[in-house]
């Protein structure tokens, strides 16, 4: 069916070639509409230089495809009467062959035709199917330019029910009720507590994830914080002196900026439970994603209590602000040894990208522990402690530990297994989809590569079949600090399809700095909960003839 | 033809029972005999108290032995006049067909049926067929007991020639000439320069290797140094002063110990050689060995000469004192950040295991980077200096680097590929031997695994499936620091075998605490030095009907 709606359009590039010329003069006379404007001003992610560089190249493109568009369309925008559509008319509307429609403001869209065109990629437009196209506009600011509204235009069909706006109905029982509203583009594991990852067209588009993409992992309701009453409390050292920090006193200390790379544990748990049942989220590949994050030294707060580093071993206990109906806080804890390390840089963080917390990652302050795993990142931070022992918290010590597939939950001692903290080398294709049919001729591989710890990642080979011979792939990103890698590498591979093949079975598989390298198969890492899921990323896809 | 000779000697065993107490009175009524003295104390091991104590419990055993074997073996003594035999002849009988013969001092043993009742096993007696007890009994003290000298007794067909001794033909012109005597024991990979690595089943029969099977990895012949006279040169900050050190002079830093397991980046090729040719020495399992080390610390020497942790990346290198013809030193570096953290625990040894260091292992004083692949534990230091770049040594840019299956010596950039410091988590088995028979009923597995970094194992999975199912091996040997994990683990199950199994393809592999694991297949990390073979260790065994 997909291939059936290529035919159709691909035949409509060609008639839309012929007409260059005259589509030009077409989209200069209709310049003057200036009316769009994104509704959700909050959204907008103010990106780094170099994507916005990419992205006036694709405004570029994007420029040629309205030419090529254009002419067909714009005689039936013009004879358009207006239709009123409500929301739910709207989000019926997500495939070739029910149309595809989008909204901006309160005009509706229908960009079947157009969505082959999108010089993003067909997919990328495709996420914003039956909905609005603020939040997706707000990622990517090379949408608000003239050229890109006046192509929109041609494709209105209506507009939406002004009395659609329905107000939402609190369950004021729902501890979930009060929780923020999340981005259309996740990809929703779980929704009370939410759970969600980037579809992989997005997670690797920006080395910065933007922040309404970057993967929520939470266990329990979003807590709704006052800055200016919020207090962190840091338990003293015997001798030292207890304190208790509003943000003013945390911004008071010297400020850390560092690009670090979350990753849950649970990444790519759902390739384990093709080999047997787990019990965990189904993420595929987006459980990871990068940041910028500012904020003081947890070495710096530790040290102003009076902390230091001891001969015994002793562990920093992070307690959220989050809790479950009984009260229970998430909690978590890390060794004193690297939260005193200034090598390590872990953060107390209150900025995120240049921006405060997002509520769904910890405002008003969380811990980043570069290079270790998502969990031990505590949100909506109240409580720090050091203690002779790991946080008797639950997913310190009842979750988030690795053990041999011969474990089952009849079998499993907890106690048996460290906690995890530094992660294994990891990396995934999130270019091309499973599934997916690709030009024959040559076929460009993306993807992204981390390891824990701060070891950088030194290579990543890709294989087109199944892992008999390799490649090896460019390393894009930001070049990483010896000892100190903590965010991912972008990578990718263009390479020849082999003549003749019908099918490929690519693979990626990264080696880090201490030479360590990714198992073959899923199988023999098997464990009860589903985490730790590095091995082998394969994807299998179809060559057009 | 193995399983005739057991048939044989179980049916000894079996009359000897019969035999036992006649046997008790006849070794009292030898035992005034009591000549056996090791001729080469300069071997002599002190073995820590654990194994000591292991060995008095085989001593006990072996007294068991002696009893059963005893009586067949005592007439033929008194009746053997003396015949003289030349060291050929004895080092033509190695094998049951031919008959096992040993020495000890100036005796010849036939200890032929006595093989199969070496309480330490059959295998660790053939070590030494053909040739000298001395090296062995010098590793294992227990064999310095009266009634073990009694047994052997026994077995006495005669005397060596004492014309026997031809003084070495020493050939000036060899650079190798002077290299010291090696142990037996040791398996030889290369002769010049010498490459030598202890045998499985004594790899992992001591938690610390003992110093004569250490194995050895030299690049060029081993220098001749004079304690008195030798210096290490480091070279001075700028502003601080460049040190001249004596042996007395590294005393006078304070001394520190500490256990840590050196392994060659090529431990394992030769399971690479089976999938593609590499250049590179055949190692087996055995290029990994643990000893205590004492010395000076690295960061303490350099402190002294005015070095301190600078903002930008540099690296110590390391000069050796032995040299090719044309004067090129051995040489490698580590990164000053290393160098310089005293957690890191970077010696300049001057001992092994109690001793000075033997020849072989860099006397008088080598490097010793805890958790460091062996290159960089340069030997016979000569030269310390603090540089920008890593060391310009051949090992250390053109050699020791790993690289994607794909690259063939037609395309390799070395420049393209960091220098191999940590090393990745390994393991492998040590017993049984791969072909070897098992009885039936239950199998002990044995081996050892060990992760670079200062990693710790965590967990190691054996298979007897080839890796459909596993199970959790116990982990002995001392429980690691966190963080300073620099010795291996030895490890054990002992598993059912499956009833009517014919074969076993026993499979191993380790986890560390940053949860990485070894890859599943060799192929996939071929790279064309051999480096970094860990994947999954195997043996194929018959199991005995």
């Amino acid at each position: 069916m997909l291939l059936l709606h290529r035919a159709v359009v691909l035949r409509l590039k060609q008639a839309c070639r012929l007409k260059s010329i005259p589509s030009r003069i077409c989209i200069q006379a209709c310049s003057i509409n200036d009316s769009f404007q994104p509704q959700r001003p909050s959204l907008t992610f103010s990106g780094d230089n170099s994507s916005t560089q990419g992205w006036r190249v694709m405004g570029t493109l994007l420029g040629l495809g309205a030419v090529l568009a254009y002419q067909d369309h714009r005689c039936r925008a013009a004879q358009e009467s207006t239709h009123i559509y409500t929301k739910e008319e709207v989000s019926s509307h997500t495939s070739p062959e029910t149309g595809i429609w989008v909204t901006l403001g309160s005009e509706v869209f229908d960009v079947t035709e157009f969505v082959d065109l999108h010089p993003g990629g067909p997919s990328k437009l495709m996420l914003a199917a039956g909905g609005p196209l603020e939040p997706f506009w707000a990622l990517y600011a090379v949408h608000n330019q003239s050229h890109v509204r006046e192509l929109l235009a041609q494709y209105k069909i209506g507009e939406l029910n002004p009395e659609d706006k329905v107000a939402p109905t609190v369950e004021t029982s729902d501890p979930y009720a009060d929780d923020p509203v999340r981005h259309p583009a996740l990809k929703v594991n779980s929704q009370r507590p939410f759970n969600a990852e980037p579809p992989p067209e997005l997670l690797t588009e920006n080395y910065i994830t933007p922040n309404p993409i970057f993967f929520t992992r939470n266990h329990l309701p979003v807590p709704n914080l006052d800055p200016d009453t919020y207090r962190l409390h840091v338990v003293g050292a015997p001798g030292g002196q207890s304190l208790s920090l509003s943000l003013d006193d945390l911004h008071n200390f010297p400020k850390y900026e560092i690009t670090v790379t979350l990753q849950c544990a649970g990444n790519r748990r759902s390739e384990m439970t093709q080999v047997k049942e787990v019990k965990g989220l189904e993420w595929r590949t987006g459980a990871i994603s990068t940041a910028r994050w500012a904020g003081a030294r947890l070495c710096d707060v530790l040290a102003q209590a009076g902390h230091q580093l001891c001969e015994t071993e002793a562990h920093v206990c992070f307690e959220g602000l989050d809790s479950d109906p009984t009260g229970t806080a998430y909690g978590a804890s890390i060794p004193l040894a690297r939260a005193m390390d200034p090598e390590a840089e872990v953060l107390l963080a209150y900025e995120m990208n240049g921006q405060p917390l997002p509520r769904d990652h910890g405002f008003p302050v969380r811990v980043v522990v570069p290079g270790v795993v998502g969990a031990r990142h505590v949100k909506w931070l109240g409580r720090v402690s050091v203690q002779p022992e790991e946080s008797y918290s639950h997913w310190q010590r009842r979750d988030y530990k690795g053990f041999s597939p011969s474990v089952d939950w009849d079998t499993v001692d907890f106690d048996s297994a460290p906690s995890i903290q530094e992660l294994p080398v990891q990396s995934a294709i999130t270019e091309p989809r499973d599934g997916e049919t690709v030009e024959s001729g040559e076929v460009t591989i993306k993807g992204y590569a981390w390891s824990g710890g701060g070891r950088a990642v030194i290579r990543v080979d890709v294989s087109l079949d199944g892992g008999l011979t390799w490649q090896v792939a460019k390393l894009d990103g930001e070049e990483q600090r010896p000892r100190k890698a903590w965010a991912w590498r972008l990578w990718q591979l263009k390479a020849p399809v082999p003549a003749g093949q019908k099918e490929l079975n690519i693979v990626c598989k990264a080696v880090d700095d201490g030479y360590n390298v990714q198992p073959d198969t899923v199988a023999p890492i098997w464990n009860l909960r589903g985490v730790l899921s590095n091995a082998w990323h394969r994807v299998h896809v179809y060559v057009s003839p």
